[in-house]
């Protein structure tokens, strides 16, 4: 094997580790990560496993950023796409809530919110981060409906990104008591947030 | 020893294994609750503990109904007292933002929506069971506001009981991101959501 194949070979292979990881991880959390579990999801042994990955917290820190870099495929991306102002943070919310809706072991990053709020340390961190991150992406697209005219001049940005990120995480536990409701609540919640503070109303609904 | 003594002995010990046991699924969650910390915390045994518990589901359940009846002395409670209307309904979530402020490792039963959404189990099926049951009681409670006419005819209590649902889990989590503006973003957001519901503005901030 030439040596650009072995790395190709490596990365193939440490990317199947992350997504069997990742599956474990959505059922038991990031801290129920065990080594010898994956190691048998992956066909490997545990040396094989560790050969990949530093340490547990090195592979709990990746299944982290993979899981980031996914949302950040699924939600905000295609939503910067779109016109600045109510259609693209329309559009970060109704991706977000098809995010959670579409990983029915739940989201990630939520549940380890929970896992690591009286756990200090990198993943903790890191955890901190992302969320501060995904609220600097809410500001910023409030700010831009502001500017547009399509949100009320005074709009409170950090209320109107703590109401967003309420709904959301709504949606991740009302799956649980109410699953068959839970998309539309959510929908509906965020259209009469956005109408109360001077969206006009959506033609189409979800 | 009189058997009674020996009783009462018994439901004291039983009782501080379970406020041990909190305290760590508190910081870890029920599934981070290994009997060998709890037995170190409670200076026993690790028989002695499972003299009192069958098993480690046993424990967590226990934990699990001892942490729903600490929530409903601290918020279902003291509401009930109150005046049927605006008045309990307030309270109700008033009392819940200030257990999950006061909890500042977090909701045993919140962080275990989390844990147990893709495990099924008996601690699943309580957990959906409870959140079901709070889900009731926010549903009387809003019927009796609209009943006295406090909120809109037209209000949908399903709707309504998704929105209070989210801004409480809104807070557990702004905890991480926003632990000084969190307590305070929570009460404006409910202040704000009643208000489209058509309740009156409260006279006193909170």
């Amino acid at each position: 094997m030439t040596p650009q194949a072995a790395t190709h070979k490596g990365n193939a292979t440490r990317e199947m580790i992350v997504a069997r990881a990742y599956d474990i991880a959505a059922r038991h959390g990031l801290e129920g990560l065990s080594i010898g579990e994956l190691a048998t999801a992956a066909g490997m042994s545990k040396s094989g496993v560790f050969a990949h990955f530093g340490s547990r917290e090195d592979l709990q820190l990746t299944v982290l950023e993979w899981t980031a870099e996914r949302y950040a495929l699924a939600v905000i991306v295609p939503a910067v796409g779109l016109p600045r102002g109510l259609p693209r943070l329309r559009a970060i919310m109704e991706n977000w809530f098809r995010w959670v809706c579409d990983n029915p072991d739940g989201c990630i990053i939520l549940a380890a919110a929970h896992e690591y709020d009286a756990r200090p340390g990198l993943l903790h961190d890191r955890i901190v981060d992302w969320l501060r991150q995904l609220r600097l992406q809410l500001l910023k697209a409030i700010g831009m409906c502001v500017d547009t005219g399509e949100l009320s001049r005074d709009t409170d940005p950090v209320l109107l990104a703590f109401e967003l990120f309420a709904i959301a995480q709504g949606l991740h536990d009302a799956r649980l008591y109410d699953a068959d409701q839970a998309p539309q609540l959510a929908h509906r919640s965020l259209d009469r947030l956005l109408a109360s503070y001077g969206a006009p109303a959506v033609s189409t609904s979800a």
